[in-house]
């Protein structure tokens, strides 16, 4: 439809996730008319994330060298990991400020519609990393959701044997959130998680 | 947050338009994943397009030489011009395929907020083109929006003296639409706009 680099570009673009046709389209044209040093930027950006970034031996976790910042870390405490299914969940949970020990990275959950089962997963390295005697508590923090569920739960099975502490992520009502406008999912979770308040 | 390259990357995207920062985090982590090659293929589109593309010297439309392909198109008729605000336009008409005459884009429309006037658009170069008298009629296919109408009323004035046929594209109802669901100022152009139908 348009002239040759403008329509590989916006075909490039169209690739990306969440990215439409009409984006693709409107972002192509907003870089035409951009300075070239901000598209070289982004370019630039691009290449290096490639040549770059790497992912944790340990953790999994994404890294510049081959352990991550948190597990070279050694204030992060190495008796608890938070098992989570993507590095961007590393980075929500940092957000909170509340967590002060180590990670684990899966790579995805169980997903039998997509041919995704646990020897797909970083379960393996999980065990490895449980050898030494010094962990005392696994946070499975996989997404609330099917997928997750069923990480959660094969996971949970597979640790068992190992007399570990093993925990779950709260389900309840979002903070700041309506409870009429709650799905009854998260609302039956929120009566089962239900907590004594006062005396 | 991220370890430097990764949030680069996230930055730089992020400034993309219609690109917050979630949609920032998730391209980076589908590119983070994804094979080289096709991050380097994004990677050449982007720098190919800044170095390709240039504008037409004739209509403004994006090009691949001095003069774009409809501008340089013998069987495209010169003596009917097509007005619209951006590339993208030229896109949406030649979709069309009812058009066979040439484009002439300004390269925004008249703006009082953003501080875009006359001046700022490509209304000059129109008017050069005029001076052969091959030029029959200027059809304004500006936004139907109020600075599209802006413009359009500026630019109509502007060619009255000139002798050519003006005309500015037909508002009303879309195809395709539900009437209960247009809004007052479109069902208002339908009903100005209405046509007799048969004897």
């Amino acid at each position: 439809m348009y002239e040759g680099a403008v329509q590989d570009l916006i075909d490039e673009l169209g690739r990306l996730p969440g990215v439409g046709p009409k984006s693709a389209q409107r972002i192509a044209f907003h870089l035409l008319a951009a300075d070239t040093s901000d598209v070289r930027r982004l370019a630039d950006a691009l290449t290096e994330v490639k040549a770059r970034v790497q992912f944790c031996e340990t953790c999994g976790n994404v890294a510049e060298s081959a352990t991550c910042r948190i597990c070279a870390d050694p204030r992060r405490s190495p008796a608890t990991i938070c098992v989570v299914e993507e590095a961007k969940d590393v980075v929500a949970v940092e957000r909170t400020r509340e967590y002060r020990g180590k990670y684990h990275v899966l790579g995805g959950a169980i997903n039998p519609i997509e041919n995704v089962g646990p020897d797909d997963l970083r379960m393996s390295q999980l065990m490895t990393r449980l050898a030494d005697g010094v962990v005392e508590e696994i946070i499975i923090a996989t997404d609330p959701n099917v997928e997750g569920e069923a990480t959660a739960t094969y996971l949970s099975r597979l640790l068992a044997p190992m007399g570990l502490r093993v925990t779950r992520l709260a389900s309840g009502l979002p903070v700041g959130g309506d409870l009429e406008y709650a799905d009854e999912v998260t609302l039956g979770r929120a009566f089962e998680g239900r907590r004594l308040v006062g005396g």
